[in-house]
């Protein structure tokens, strides 16, 4: 790759992760879904225990619909370290900050948090997708009602 | 366009909105008039009701001094996806966080948001400028006195 | 330098602004101490008085890691304005927010503040260093304990 593509990657990859952002916080589970690739696997278990190793874009779709599909959601990611290994496939590191609200009626109101997506990408015909997700967690606060 | 020329107006696109940001939380009104376009839109109606649609870049930094001059306000964008369109006509949408605290006197005190801003940039003799910006909510909070 | 080299550099310096805060939040105090060049100076006066003029990598590594090194911090970068003046020099502004909260035991839980800093960076054979940094304050929250 030359550098322009290198850039391009980059660029695209950004995208990629906005879009699971925008599509989560804006509960668009067909747009959510489609960030992962068909095999991806996502690690949650700092968050959510063993339930939280989810494999496949559909069963990770599914899993955080569940979570946070009735939840006012804010997830913001933030300074990414990509690494382009090869044309198509590439790594990143983003610092993430998210707040929660959930629906009256069940213990917990509020949650806020700060920590870190780890991440692999790959490229196939339909462009740029999420492969493996990993969330570290530097601190999250809950309010409870 | 080339692929050099599309990341090009990308980067020229989000230090633009660099600047709106840092021009509004820094109270440089001048410098905030001109990261729009002289026939620009700002629609604010979901915050501000129906005098929220503002047209015209003295109108909108007029509105926008008039709103928060003697506010601390904090407002940072996220995840920018920009497509260009065209050599000088490009849209964009971008993740929101805004903290706001009013000075001492009115029955608010505090205000923490959370959205999207949709827009759409024109490129011309000065460089980009945003045309038009529509603001949606995912959260808004608000602290009394 | 041409259009291509000069994206390099704003995406070089962005990925050095991001180990910069991730250093500092996952306490990485070598991987810290490498994101300055060696005769950097660190204006953190807005914050801690004439103690926080710092020069010299190691000397701006250690007064960090002596601020911070027990406390659960974020700090967060966002919507940068990077300008490279030359092949090897640059300037950048910005925005930013951090949440830090003390160890028990002393009279301040929790910090929450917003800001900018203000850069310039320089290019050696290790890459893309910080040479300055000053930062400059919107608003800084205090929680008692």
């Amino acid at each position: 790759m030359d550098d322009t593509e290198r850039l391009i990657a980059i660029e695209d990859i950004r995208r990629l992760k906005a879009r699971y952002f925008r599509c989560m916080d804006t509960k668009d589970w067909d747009g959510f879904r489609d960030v992962f690739a068909a095999d991806a696997e996502m690690d949650m278990r700092a968050e959510a225990g063993e339930a939280g190793l989810v494999r496949g874009a559909p069963e990770i779709a599914a899993f955080v619909r569940g979570a946070v599909d009735t939840v006012v959601t804010a997830h913001h990611g933030h300074m990414p370290e990509i690494d382009v290994t090869s044309p198509t496939t590439a790594t990143g590191v983003w610092a993430m900050e998210d707040v929660l609200r959930w629906p009256p009626g069940g213990p917990i109101a509020d949650m806020h948090g700060w920590g870190h997506y780890h991440e692999t990408y790959v490229k196939g015909d339909g462009g740029w997708r999420i492969q493996t997700l990993t969330l570290t967690r530097l601190r999250v606060d809950f309010g409870e009602r």
